[in-house]
């Protein structure tokens, strides 16, 4: 019997994740259903000594994961790992491991839906209508087929984002760093799918898709400087990370009209997003729910207990993103899968 | 040198009309921008005597048909022609014209954008995000590859509908009376694309998009009793015209739960559409705008005051609805090219 802390869990209950450790003899510890901070993560691992730790969006510092007698294993229940200390993890011989390809049609549908929202002005006529208002003429509704749509990131997400973009017939630029290894500008990688560097994309693109993880390169990428450089007044969508985005420049850029609208999934801050950005008429916010469908959630929660029953178990995990130091091997730091959700 | 009345004009002005309408000779008088009764459609017509009206939504009755003494033409500045006496036009010996495929890729990105959105949860939760909270597990998002999607009409609209829907991996059904004529149910006209009967729609698709024209045959199509032989409780997308749902049979159904949501470019009863359907949280309204883009309106001005110049000059229109009958033909009622907008 080992016991297992989930430190947040963003649904109702957690009667999946509690009946498939329990049946492999498990005992499992539920932090509360909204994020905690860190510090109380720290306390509820120093009271309980876990031998896994489940997260969603709490953050598990060096520290919460250095107090453990024997932890086992840290189970990202997503795809993003920038809420996990790893190289702690890796450093005392835990596993970290995500769930990388649970919610790639979801975030795709997502990213997609957020696009043609803003460009058809979905939301914002609504609530013109829902404020008694009937006016077609207000309307500044875009063709999709004659706009051109940058995706930053490329990974299972991106690739499933330009599969459905590619019905609606807009030009589509990609763009990721292990994409520019292999191909260079203006390489089609997918029937109308054209590798581009951010130059490009930031000078041809009526609409910047945010796809990447959140990594070192990608913190604050949206900047001052980098919105200074976009030329045909995009919209900005973001279903990545929030810090991906720096809060006060979209501000700036939506004001100067560099930005036509910005749809996000995410906001630096969250979940007391700023509502410098949040409230504004030409933003439209989701509270980060892009990898969430019925079908997606359960499955993640399966998927993610089985994880910590297996290597409870003493077998090795299905999605490393590390290499514990005492399993044999070498720290890899962040390791593969990163993305977003 | 003749005279244009244009009866009514949801764009600001009438610069792209008079410019065409000028050069070739001609004069252009201006209704409002709202649109006006067909009281005060008959009024401008007897007090000018045109060759030619132009309407985008005003009712052009037989009564304002009759009343100029030489009545060459009347274009709908769109696509349906439920507005417009088509049998008096063609009597007196005037031509229907219309512009039939000038928005179907605004519509069908309307469409989608109006499936996704309530799929998504993307204007409820930023209405929810806006009032202060934040909270992704109130998000009731789906997956839309397990989705099977049934598209009401499948004239030009409703396959670039299908064509950007296929992307998503769902499954499509697709019904028109025209359909039905060649191919049975279960028949597959485009890859992943299946004809099916209303019936089968209502028990297997999560969601219904309604793209045909109004006729009486589709006029209050959507009541109560199809409404109670929904199966899946979908969601009802209605980008075509008002009258083809009934509105508080629409109400019912989404108070018992037959019905998911709705996304409705069209109310029955615009521009005072009723509050009962507007306001509520689970349908999302945009105010007949689905055929608008900057590319599509610019577009169909220009071809509309093309099209009265061509026929002023004696020529024949380019998309005739009906066939007059002084020129030398039988009437044909309401002519071909009949899909919403």
């Amino acid at each position: 019997m080992a016991r297992v802390v989930i430190t947040d869990h963003p649904w109702p209950d957690v009667d999946i994740e509690r009946d498939i450790l329990e049946a492999a003899g498990h005992r499992l510890i539920a932090g509360p259903q909204a994020t905690p901070p860190a510090a109380f993560v720290e306390a509820l691992v120093r009271e309980h000594d876990p031998a896994a730790i489940m997260t969603c969006w709490a953050q598990v510092s060096a520290e919460a994961i250095g107090a453990p007698s024997d932890l086992r294993i840290v189970v990202r229940m997503g795809v993003g790992l920038d809420n996990i200390a790893i190289p702690a993890a890796t450093q005392r011989g835990a596993w970290v491991t995500n769930v990388p390809d649970y919610c790639y049609e979801e975030v795709s549908d997502h990213a997609v839906a957020l696009l043609l929202d803003l460009w058809r002005n979905v939301t914002a006529m609504d609530r013109d209508v829902k404020r008694g208002a009937w006016r077609p003429g207000a309307a500044r509704a875009r063709r999709v087929a004659e706009m051109t749509v940058g995706l930053v990131g490329y990974g299972r997400i991106g690739r499933a984002t330009a599969r459905k973009l590619r019905g609606f017939g807009c030009r589509l630029l990609v763009n990721s760093p292990s994409l520019l290894r292999d191909k260079a500008d203006g390489d089609e990688v997918a029937p109308g799918v054209i590798v581009a560097s951010l130059g490009v994309m930031q000078r041809e693109c009526d609409a910047i898709v945010i796809l990447a993880p959140l990594t070192a390169a990608t913190h604050h990428m949206i900047d001052d400087r980098f919105i200074a450089a976009l030329r045909r007044k995009p919209l900005l969508i973001n279903v990545s990370r929030g810090a991906i985005v720096e809060n006060e420049a979209l501000v700036r850029g939506l004001d100067a009209g560099l930005i036509a609208g910005a749809g996000l999934d995410v906001v630096e801050g969250e979940p007391a997003a700023p509502t410098s950005v949040t409230a504004r008429e030409d933003v439209i916010v989701t509270p980060h729910m892009a990898f969430s469908s019925d079908a997606s959630l359960a499955e993640l929660r399966r998927r993610c207990a089985q994880e910590v029953v297996r290597v409870l178990a003493g077998e090795s995990p299905l999605h490393p993103c590390n290499r514990p130091v005492s399993a044999g091997g070498s720290s890899l730091g962040a390791g593969p899968g990163q993305r977003s959700s």
